[in-house]
């Protein structure tokens, strides 16, 4: 976990070298500071959103960009652990009441027997110094990584800015991720 | 949403001047029309259907190439609407009467509830003006996505080209997507 | 399948020439050697291994490297196949009870049916020439796909080395397969 980040070069004639450099493709491959990670947090459950904040964290750990799309399921457990029914109509109110979201609130995609899964797996986690996923969210967070959250799914799940935790970037769309994905240097997954 | 397309430089000088300007990290990055989206479509479900044609029908109408790797239960949507059972044999014939194919026919991979999840879900696109999968599947396909039936799936599931619907592309094989996924400015998810 | 990989050239004009040549974006796009995949291997189902088995085994076959993460449930299928019951102490036991690993007891993600899935899919690929789960993993250790354990992973499962497959790389974390996946002509996939 270095927290070193890379200088720019002064002169033209220095960046066109680094340039020339890059991409004689020198065996180091591109400098931390302009690699960049960016998580498409689809699934909502507890063995999915641990993978998206172990690899987001150590991203912004060693000095990577890294941003993280809540979208579909995925944003459900970045509402308030404190909110028990969220939306606006009956179908809304509905879907929160079947699966309550919060980060704390998480469930597994398999195995998840009526949630000894989960305690199974925290019980684990303590035991081998992997934090939890409520602690994992604060490390990215301290870390800079940036959550943005999916407009079209606010709308749809009937979520408002006060329903979800704080430190969340303004709610984006599709083209704006398809942008950062397709940025250099960059890793994309589907997770 | 622009339908602005790149133009080509005219020399070999204009050629190398942009090289070296895209080498050199503007902070621009690449342009739209050289960079490109890449899914492999690989689940059936109504909830996973849904990001595959939403990314890559605003990739296309924003100038991106962008393709898209029809697998194993990804392929099924594509079979034709009014197609109830396919295959040549009785376990495809069964596969398929197991899980009904066609794009209206999608189901949710959580929350489904013998299809209230779905009808939901359908309910609150509607009240929020987000497309179905077939009208965004049409969307994709007036936009200019390239969709490709994995080969082997084909064979599998004993599907024939009559099966699928119109505009597919020839059936193709991992070698042909993986060629694709690491060309320069792509990103690739698996969904 | 080639075996062909690319030639160093020996001077740093050369190097220059195809710097450029490279950055000029020629149709050609990336040589075959400097491409890579990085797959993230998540899900321990029948389904979702055998595209990992496949993309790669293809992806080395082609002469682009090829790097899958073992992780999460994707690790499970990677302990021999003559181990039943894994772990140190009684949830990890249990887990292993409840889940057999092994690349011949895979499930599918869907449509499992008591196992009845994997066998018609079985049949299926044999009669269409599909190699199975346990040949696809020869394949990919022969043409020298790297398979790498999540160390987090074995942690938490009580997983040892010689309750693994022979043949795998040493365990690594994320950050080995953020550096990995960043690297240019890369595609990385979660699956």
């Amino acid at each position: 976990m270095t927290t070193e980040t890379t200088v720019a070069p002064d002169t033209s004639e220095a960046q066109l070298s680094a340039a020339i450099a890059a991409a004689a493709g020198s065996e180091a491959g591109p400098q931390i500071g302009q690699r960049q990670l960016v998580v498409i947090n689809w699934s909502g459950s507890y063995d999915k959103v641990m993978p998206t904040l172990i690899m987001s964290s150590v991203a912004a750990a060693s000095g990577y960009r890294a941003k993280v799309f809540l979208t579909f399921w995925g944003l459900l457990p970045f509402v308030r652990d404190d909110k028990r029914i969220t939306g606006e109509n009956w179908m809304q109110k509905m879907l929160s009441a079947m699966q309550r979201p919060g980060i704390s609130h998480l469930r597994m995609s398999q195995m998840n027997f009526l949630g000894m899964g989960p305690w199974m797996i925290g019980k684990l986690s303590k035991q081998y110094n992997v934090a939890s996923p409520r602690e994992l969210l604060e490390a990215c967070q301290l870390m800079g990584v940036e959550f943005l959250p999916c407009q079209m799914t606010m709308d749809m799940f009937g979520l408002k800015r006060e329903d979800m935790i704080e430190g969340l970037g303004e709610p984006v769309g599709a083209a704006t991720v398809l942008e950062l994905m397709t940025e250099d240097h960059t890793a994309s997954l589907f997770i």
